[in-house]
């Protein structure tokens, strides 16, 4: 990798595919956004189609000792119900975890779309080899020992670059953590799948990472639409995943999670096609010189400067996310959200701290608050108590009436032409509310079912307020995401940021957006 | 408020109280800090202990209808266990909720210590008057309608300060959400009390922040060992806050949420006397314009300039934070951790992805990731894989003997002399332990007891490691606060903060308290 040539930008680019008339979609709401596509190429004919969505499968490396990381990653294929052919190819277990285990690729009943290799580092380029004379034309090699290592690993790696050239397979690795497809079932992962079939679409030069954020995008119900560990790159790298990633229709929105960018001018060329359509975010571990060197050595890979890193980022249309939290924050909005139109916000809350917090973090992230018309002021007076306040950001001081708060009061803001987004602070304590009915004489269960119902309520008036408006909508929090109101809100796609600053800082990236791809297309108009 | 006035510091200040050998505790261990008082009043004699610790009640605005204010607040003591007695004065009803009223205070059996006002505006000075004609000495005015409205409001609240004077009544308020200490079981807010007591004192001016923030501490297994609202400060300020804070032993670290500050020499002198002993945080809300304007309507403060603030900060040893987030993650930090002898750590993961985000954040946050010494990186060379890594951060790659993950490794690294804090990546999927231990033939219920039983032993291990050190140890995490292992090493003291940024940071925090010690302390001895 040649870092300093990633920044030629002579406006000697692709232009085949730029379309002005991509610029103007991306002000409109992000269901027109997906609508438009953002390849050429139909899904099921792009390259890594049959690497992500086999419909068979050999597996080089399970047995039944779990102690085995093949075998966990076998286990994780089996336990989220893949519905297609699954091969074992073991020395000498007649059964790996209940299936018919064969002695070698050769002896395989038919030709699978995919192999998978867990195997020692000195028996890979052989294993591959056999896979390439089966006929096997995909592969996953997690196996490590390669490049990262250095000496011989690099010879060792050169070899099976080798070996796929010779047999045309196209594979993954090595030294990853293997693919997700939760919308194919398909995880070959060490770690057992927990979560949703989403519409992140991820590519990671951490392979753990990936299955880390299992868990932790559950909690905010939302997922994966893929997942891919590029490891060290050796053929596939984050460039053909961003092709497929634009390609698949589950994805609305890439992820990359970045420690050096190989082929700088076709990450520029290809990102800089697809963003119009499909926002893309990255996060950039190397950009510090500790980072850099954390990178190097797992990866082995030659990070850049921070500054060069910025500069790809914003030519390739790329929202740099500046940690792995926001990372997923800005995923979540620009895979839920429409783009404002400008950075003028409005802020809702019922409680003066939280309120001045996300005033305080709005404007540090150069987003307005600006004051309200005359007749906004007027339509919101009735709705708010006498000791509250009509100017923004609007503070109930508490909610009287939850609906007012969730659905009359944002209809009032999102209505009002001064403004283009809107921040709403979500709480209500469940015990509080069980308290109000306990005293009513409802009994504990009644209190329950009444409290996910009310929630169920307003989330779905909220919901149905901000499909009909072309005005992002983000809620904020400082409470757990299981809070009734907050699970609910989340489930009907109203993304609820843990906190004010995030909040902020999402609805920046939002904007951000917008501006990269108005850039984008008046420099694409001019060219 | 004049804002100009807090930043004359012409060393003018009271050196009555500073000894030069509190410097020297700033680099021990917690326990010995706390030790050291920071306070020459005793506890129970500080001004405001009858207010928040007191044995007996006056309620004025409670009633039987659960959509009023009082009676949720009464609602709120009584459903903690408040131990003392509860008198409600009420003009008709005979008794509020179970409990026997009273007419008037006049009509009390007893002179309560403290009276807990939540009255209509216009009703507040005469049962202020009351109160005092009967003897009460204390209040708590959750009223609003005051100076925050402006016009007649300012002459009402004048009114109020001086009937205070008038009869030695020491007031929180008005237009304050009132006091929780849940060490004396005592929690007049309007929401039901959710946590625990803990060692987190704090006094905010945005009172519903703090009882939002009951349930989102408790996630964390920490809490507030007192919160007080300070409302409108008409008496009782952030100072004399300070004051109760510093002398109340089951306070280890002081938070305040800062909107302005009206008493900028005496807040100067005070925090810089407590510091030493009990660090001190701060959020303030008013350094941005939309921040600045957002206060201005929550409580009618007039904040300074963002500049201003952080030089009062700096002069009184007190450590920023730049969210309310983070006001908590330093806080808990403080309350839980050793000061750094220097910014030099070491970071330990098992996953590359984590680990390079860990280190870059370290990096922009001015900590230090020096190489280890050869000693050191033969010590770890046995207890980790071989693609792992002995640099910093040390990378295992994968967990091989969680043990060594918790223990063994930490251990080794808290040795190294150029090491003076760790940060533990922790992640330990239960689904995967799940798959692990009933590959060995275990039940579901046996899995799920094990699981909580090898967190409890590694929580437990990792503990005794680092108490018997004085080097702060810092876990970080993308996932959940209830998975197993965060759970545990959170219950046994360990702060598990929620991203490698926040992780970093924190250490970052507890470095800077070293280091504004160290520089007060300087100039307390030059002076």
């Amino acid at each position: 990798m040649i870092p300093g040539k990633i920044t030629d930008g002579d406006g000697s680019r692709d232009k085949r595919n730029m379309r002005t008339s991509r610029v103007h979609c991306i002000f409109t709401c992000l269901e027109q956004r997906i609508l438009m596509s953002s390849s050429t190429t139909p899904f099921e004919q792009t390259p890594l189609y049959p690497l992500i969505n086999p419909r068979s499968i050999a597996f080089f490396g399970a047995s039944n000792r779990f102690s085995a990381m093949g075998t966990n990653q076998l286990h994780s294929i089996l336990s989220l119900g893949f519905k297609g052919n699954i091969y074992p190819v073991h020395p000498s277990e007649p059964t790996v975890l209940g299936l018919p285990a064969y002695r070698s690729a050769a002896d395989l009943p038919e030709v699978p779309d995919l192999a998978v290799l867990v195997l020692p580092t000195a028996i890979v380029a052989r294993s591959l080899e056999a896979c390439g004379q089966k006929g096997i034309r995909h592969a996953i090699v997690v196996s490590g020992g390669f490049k990262e290592v250095g000496g011989e690993g690099i010879a060792l790696e050169r070899e099976l670059v080798q070996i796929a050239a010779r047999y045309d397979i196209r594979f993954v690795g090595p030294n990853c953590l293997g693919v997700v497809n939760p919308h194919h079932l398909f995880n070959v992962t060490f770690a057992a799948f927990e979560g949703r079939p989403g519409f992140i679409g991820m590519a990671s030069q951490s392979g753990s990472l990936l299955t880390q954020m299992f868990r932790y995008l559950e909690q905010f119900h939302i997922g994966f639409s893929t997942g891919i560990s590029v490891g060290n790159e050796a053929v596939v790298d984050i460039v053909d995943c961003l092709e497929y990633l634009a390609a698949c229709p589950h994805t609305r929105v890439i992820g990359l999670y970045i420690e050096s960018i190989r082929r700088g001018r076709a990450f520029i060329d290809t990102a800089r096609r697809i963003a119009p359509h499909k926002p893309i975010v990255a996060y950039y571990a190397g950009g510090s010189e500790a980072g850099r060197r954390a990178a190097f050595s797992h990866t082995g890979a030659m990070a850049g400067p921070d500054r060069l890193y910025d500069g790809v980022f914003r030519q390739s249309g790329v929202i740099r996310a500046g940690s792995l939290t926001e990372l997923f924050d800005f995923c979540w909005v620009l895979g839920r959200c429409a783009v404002p139109q400008s950075r003028r916000i409005a802020v809702l809350t019922h409680s003066g701290g939280p309120g001045a917090a996300a005033a305080d973090a709005c404007s540090r992230n150069g987003l307005a608050l600006p004051p309200f018309s005359t007749l906004t002021a007027e339509k919101l007076t009735p709705l708010i108590p006498r000791t509250g306040s009509v100017n923004n950001p609007v503070d109930l001081t508490f909610t009287k009436e939850p609906l007012d708060y969730f659905r009359s009061i944002p209809a009032v803001l999102l209505e009002e032409s001064g403004i283009d987004g809107l921040l709403v602070y979500c709480y209500m304590p469940p015990k509080n509310m069980q308290r109000m009915m306990e005293s009513q004489g409802f009994s504990a269960e009644e209190t329950d079912r009444l409290t996910q119902a009310v929630a169920e309520d307003l989330a779905k008036h909220t919901a149905a307020l901000i499909r009909s408006n072309a005005k992002p909508c983000l809620g904020f929090t400082y409470q757990s995401p299981d809070m009734p109101i907050i699970a609910k809100l989340m489930e009907y796609g109203i993304p609820v940021l843990p906190s004010p600053e995030r909040g902020a800082r999402a609805m920046a990236a939002l904007a951000g957006y917008g501006e990269l791809m108005h850039k984008i297309g008046t420099i694409q108009e001019e060219a």
